[in-house]
């Protein structure tokens, strides 16, 4: 350990104690500057990002991956408006939650703190450099961001902009404090600072996910994959259900929150499946199928491969899609208890004591009932930006927005209360 | 790794299932019936126990350690009724906690579900077995129990009991499984099994909890000391200011929340503390001071140690406390910053400026103006029983109760929303 991490990490704890005594509206006024400092800064950070362009071709990365790394000045605004919506956001912090006066008269108040030191750990996508920061200074705390190391000039331009903002306002810099040198062993320094840390959020690709949850003594909150079940009921809207299904699937097939599994009760599957495969053909999406799904496929059928365990436990992140036809709700919720991955699952049903009984059985982070799994997402659920999706069930399930970047403590206010009043006056 | 914990942990969790599927009277009816059987086995329990003493006796444990091993009748009808009170508490599941209705129609809902599968790490007290499994089960989780090797006899006898309760509710007894072979190795393949255990709570010495916390692969809350703060403000009511000490340091020593340092501001000191460091004495409290503490001493100056930073860390659990004067709020918040372990810490002041400053730069989990910090308790806060104290700023912080046992999930309610409306006709 070169003790390179661990010098910043103190850097960033200590500014975090200055972070926290902000008031909400001067954290707003700070991420009002950070995306003021984007918007002047925007030649600069499109010149990183050039360079790191340039770097990405020369290294034969797959255009997904420079896609995800590409700025342009449309995509430099998005990021910037998005900090300003951050910024207006309620304040999350010092609002007493819960209060009750107990029977010796004390106040019990519950109150949220910021959690502290947050690291990310993320890949490609440069806008996190921007959009975490912005989440965790919301919250009143700092955070030491890691990004990929093929947006690294990127990453760097945009963080001078942070910096820019965070000094203009006479903050310490090290509030947003970013591991500049790619090496891969200050992730794992990184992950030992259980003393200075006290969250870490990896953001990406599973490979870098499981190596976090491996190598982490400090707490993580993750989620692996999105495994999202649509199962729709004997008692379904077959046309709701068909619009589940395609938005569910092919609306944006490579994100967590589409659709990987179809579900079909067998009492509907000759009414839905037929047309559910056309729809499904139409838009190119490949099915992978149980013997009774592919009976049902007439003309499709010879397109639909067939479904073994590893096709179900599947997260395609593509036009792939497996189904499933089922006796009843029970194997519904055998199949999502053994292949599913706690993230969204979606009942299509007109029977509400069905609905009542698959989300009480379901645990995942999101159950929808007649409502696409897309609408997983911090914006759509009403959170505002999200700095990730938890499917670790604890201290936050599902989309995490500002509030899962605080923590509730108790606030006690008495007139001298004591639990011991005898011990105030024995052995005087 | 034997695999022996594993096969427990994955019973236990198949059953947390069947346990998180029950409405709340069958889950209060449930924790009844362990009650009732813990008075109809009175007497296998304290022969059980005795066996425990004689080996505790035979080993030379200390006389603090045989005290929480003893049972008796009194303190076994005092774990049944705690069962009883936890049976009683309101249903922490399912109840909507948040709910709104978004622009497009969607209604989200947020509802508590419980964690899954819990494991606890404990010491010699046996209580903690029954008292830990009605917890969990209040909550909808399955419990893996992993108590003390001194007590293991009287866990077994008290695992029994629960065993028959949930036998005859025709429910797994694999929802409270007992590790019942001492073996150290044993915690350590449980704190592997990131797979199958969603948290883990050791309970006990901070020797226990930093070797869980150091060997985890599964989430754990803990906290690893109590080093409290009592600061005396310069307008702070004396004889006020004085009954939080004396009940702080005095009333129970031995515990997490008593205090471990007392602060006092320097235009205080002289009207303050030779009166304080009189009724510490009196109480047989020794005292290590900063120089100017011992100037103000007086006839007991001798007797006060001059206090280094190791006693400022220190937990003293013990009839000793640390005293220091400080120049003013800053200091002293500096101190609690350096030396606190983010337990609780109190404020005496009659200035509502000074204790609104003290609770705003203060982030331990539970703050106390005016009142004694042996109030920092999940029964003196309102919460019931309480299942641990967390100082990790992470899913609970301060007292966790039973609805620290659950996590938020979001359920969403539509008539077919959908995010991408053109993806549904597009390519048909």
């Amino acid at each position: 350990m070169s003790g390179y991490v661990r010098n910043l990490a103190e850097q960033a704890r200590a500014a975090s104690s200055v972070l926290a005594a902000l008031d909400g509206a001067a954290r707003q006024a700070l991420i009002d500057a950070m995306a003021a400092q984007l918007d002047a800064q925007r030649d600069a950070i499109l010149a990183a990002n050039a360079e790191d362009l340039q770097r990405a071709a020369a290294a034969n990365l797959s255009a997904a991956m420079i896609d995800r790394l590409k700025l342009d000045p449309a995509r430099l605004s998005a990021i910037a408006d998005a900090l300003r919506e951050v910024a207006l956001q309620a304040d999350p912090l010092g609002a007493v939650t819960r209060s009750e006066t107990r029977p010796n008269g004390l106040l019990i108040e519950r109150q949220r703190v910021p959690l502290g030191l947050i690291a990310m750990i993320y890949e490609a996508r440069p806008n996190v450099t921007a959009d975490a920061a912005a989440l965790c200074l919301k919250a009143g705390n700092a955070v030491l961001l890691r990004g990929g190391s093929e947006a690294r000039a990127s990453n760097a331009a945009i963080a001078a902009c942070l910096h820019a903002a965070l000094r203009a306002q006479g903050l310490p810099e090290a509030a947003v404090s970013l591991i500049e040198d790619p090496a891969r062993e200050h992730v794992l320094e990184l992950l030992q600072l259980s003393d200075l840390i006290d969250l870490a959020i990896p953001r990406g690709g599973e490979g870098l996910i499981r190596f976090v949850a491996e190598h982490a003594r400090v707490p993580v909150i993750k989620h692996y994959k999105g495994v999202c079940h649509l199962y729709v009921d004997r008692a379904a809207d077959p046309a709701l259900a068909l619009n589940l299904l395609v938005d569910g699937k092919a609306s944006r097939p490579g994100v967590c929150n589409a659709l990987e599994t179809l579900l079909v009760h067998r009492d509907i599957a000759e009414r839905f499946l037929p047309d559910a495969l056309a729809a499904l053909a139409a838009r190119g999406v490949q099915v992978r199928g149980c013997e009774r799904t592919r009976a049902l496929a007439g003309e499709h059928s010879a397109a639909i491969a067939a479904a073994d365990d590893s096709d179900y436990a599947a997260e395609y992140l593509d036009l792939i899609i497996a189904a499933r036809v089922v006796d009843d709700l029970d194997e519904a919720l055998a199949h999502i208890a053994r292949f599913g991955s706690d993230h969204t699952e979606v009942i299509a049903t007109e029977d509400a004591a069905t609905a009542d009984a698959f989300v009480r059985r379901t645990r995942s982070s999101a159950v929808m009932v007649n409502a696409s799994s897309r609408f997983n997402d911090g914006g759509q659920l009403g959170l505002g930006a999200e700095i990730g999706i938890s499917t670790t069930r604890l201290h936050a399930y599902g989309p995490m927005g500002v509030e899962s970047l605080t923590i509730e403590r108790f606030v006690v206010r008495g007139e001298g209360q004591v639990r011991h009043a005898e011990s105030l006056t024995n052995r005087e």
